[in-house]
């Protein structure tokens, strides 16, 4: 009769704590309250760690009866969607799909008060890890999904330190940087920017990369505003601002396209025309950057890529390969510029649509 | 001591097959395969699930071990995502959260090549029903659902007789009526229609409103076009061909607001003002139709209700209360009519902006 075959031996908290002859609660202690050990029991249980290969990374999964082969994201309640979110939670979905994952969409509140929500996902073994987005500076999902060694990774960092959890991100001030040289070869010098208030870490790596690029072309220090929200409104106050200034910009550079959006309505209001009289850079590629109409330079973020890479990094911690030790892996992309008819004398997309 | 409280009764294939003193196959049979079962033993089968008010439909569930309390829902792939079902997504989420659900994202094709998707979530016991969306007519999935007594229901019909399953839908005739009524107030006499080719179920809805509008107003004869596909250039080649008849239209509704927005790119062409040489209506208020220099008047679809419904015909399925027989339950929401310049002799958004 065949033998079945051999079962993978996997190194639980319970092998652990009987080849180093302690209580199951003490390895816990170890991992997660090393100070609450005797140093020489902390230096056994160690050894054993590391000699039986036990990754502390899989206690939450070592619990479970079962993978559920789902991962978790969260949609924030009352909220009509974020486009760029939504196409990234496509881009999630599919990759997953592709690797015989699903996607399990729950509802809950930003911050702290979010997190019940995904104690109870984990309490009740629902999914296997989770996709972050909407992160923030301060954001405490990640810190308290290391903690309890949740596989996880996020779509923006935390721009906060220590970096708990993979993340990927866009490279933002590189994108910034790409607007100011294009308006720069347009032939402006006097360049804007509009962002938001000081302390979002997206809205001020955007800053960054047009500061320094305004620098690096000798352009001297330059205008800027910052929009209350993200909504159209604020854009169009903001820059009402730059362009009531004794030398108003003759481009601004947006932190993204909602902004610039608002801006291209002023443009109008004023009889001025994008591209000609006032140059227009948006953030983000929104789909009704590229309608007539609006018709606006801005810069595209790879949400296919960024949700490939998010998924594999959860995905990596769940497989049989560890994660390597260190620091937590990372990725950040570069953003294209897509330059439309907003930031260019004549108004390319225009002809194009009637040769 | 005191008792715990007493589990409510099930009534499941078992105790069918007890009560009757037949084999479960054999209960299996009178459901499924009745011409196998000769009429004698039928017929005192068919009494006693009558008596005991066993529910065929719960056949799937009471295999399971477990409610997964996870609703099923198809995200179609390599799209960048449709920001209306993005939009009904997370009213979908938010009224399954608090109804104590989730929601399961999958990906699949659309037509006979998704339901093997369907099939392997219903086999692995993932998700105890399914939210559609992205139906049209000849779509499989209603009857492939209800003939296995799944628990599911649609946002918008499958416009094919018979209706299987219930079903949320927006009243598309009464949408573009409204559009007429609303131009014929303003003075238009010649409004024309752009629409989709015949044979999409929402696309001929939308139309025949407009179409019975018109003649409710004894406009005789108007003209109309059809797009290739929904795209902006799809719209813009579609209104050349209106503008360029003899007697054009003054005005043009749309079958949706891609299209609308491809028009008002070719008025911006011609130097005609939208709203005051030409006005032009679109359906859907994509968050782009309220954005400047688009300002796009529109028939909005009441996403959030549209969810709560959709989620509730499911939970309906899935609860104590058993659907009533007969029709399967359905419900025509009305969309509602939002002006803006587009279709205004006076730029109303422009001097809201700039008071």
């Amino acid at each position: 009769m065949a033998q079945p075959p051999e079962q993978p031996r996997t190194v639980t908290l319970t092998s652990v704590a009987a080849a180093a002859g302690v209580s199951r609660q003490t390895v816990s202690n170890v991992l997660n309250a090393p100070d609450r050990v005797r140093a020489a029991t902390r230096e056994k249980v160690e050894a054993v760690i590391r000699e039986l290969g036990y990754r502390p990374n899989r206690l939450a999964r070592s619990l479970r009866t079962r993978a559920s082969r789902m991962l978790g994201y969260c949609v924030q309640p009352r909220g009509d969607g974020n486009v760029v979110l939504d196409r990234f939670l496509h881009a999630v979905t599919e990759s997953a799909a592709e690797r015989g994952y699903h996607v399990l969409l729950f509802s809950a509140p930003p911050g702290d008060a979010g997190l019940p929500a995904y104690a109870d996902l984990l309490a009740q073994q629902t999914v296997d890890g989770f996709v972050l987005s909407d992160t923030f500076m301060g954001d405490p999902r990640q810190e308290w999904l290391a903690e309890r060694d949740v596989p996880f990774a996020a779509f923006g960092r935390s721009w906060s330190e220590p970096e708990h959890g993979g993340w990927v991100d866009v490279d933002g001030a590189a994108g910034t940087r790409d607007a100011v040289d294009h308006l720069h070869e347009q032939g402006h010098r006097r360049i804007g920017f509009i962002g938001w208030r000081p302390g979002s870490g997206v809205g001020d790596d955007r800053r960054a990369g047009w500061e320094r690029a305004c620098a690096a072309h000798g352009l001297g220090p330059q205008p800027s505003a910052a929009a209350e929200n993200n909504e159209v409104r604020d854009g169009a106050a903001a820059a009402r601002r730059l362009l009531d200034l004794p030398e108003p910009p003759t481009a601004l550079v947006c932190v993204s396209d909602m902004i610039a959006i608002g801006c291209l309505g002023v443009l109008a209001e004023r009889g001025l025309r994008p591209g000609r009289d006032v140059a227009v850079v948006g953030f983000d590629d929104l789909p009704a950057a590229a309608l007539p109409g609006i018709d606006l330079t801005t810069l595209s973020q790879p949400l296919g890529e960024i949700g490939r890479e998010v998924v594999g990094l959860v995905l990596d911690q769940l497989g049989d390969r560890a994660p390597a030790p260190g620091r937590p892996p990372h990725r950040v992309l570069r953003p294209s510029l897509v330059v439309r008819a907003s930031s260019t004398p004549f108004p390319r997309s225009q002809e194009a649509r009637n040769p």
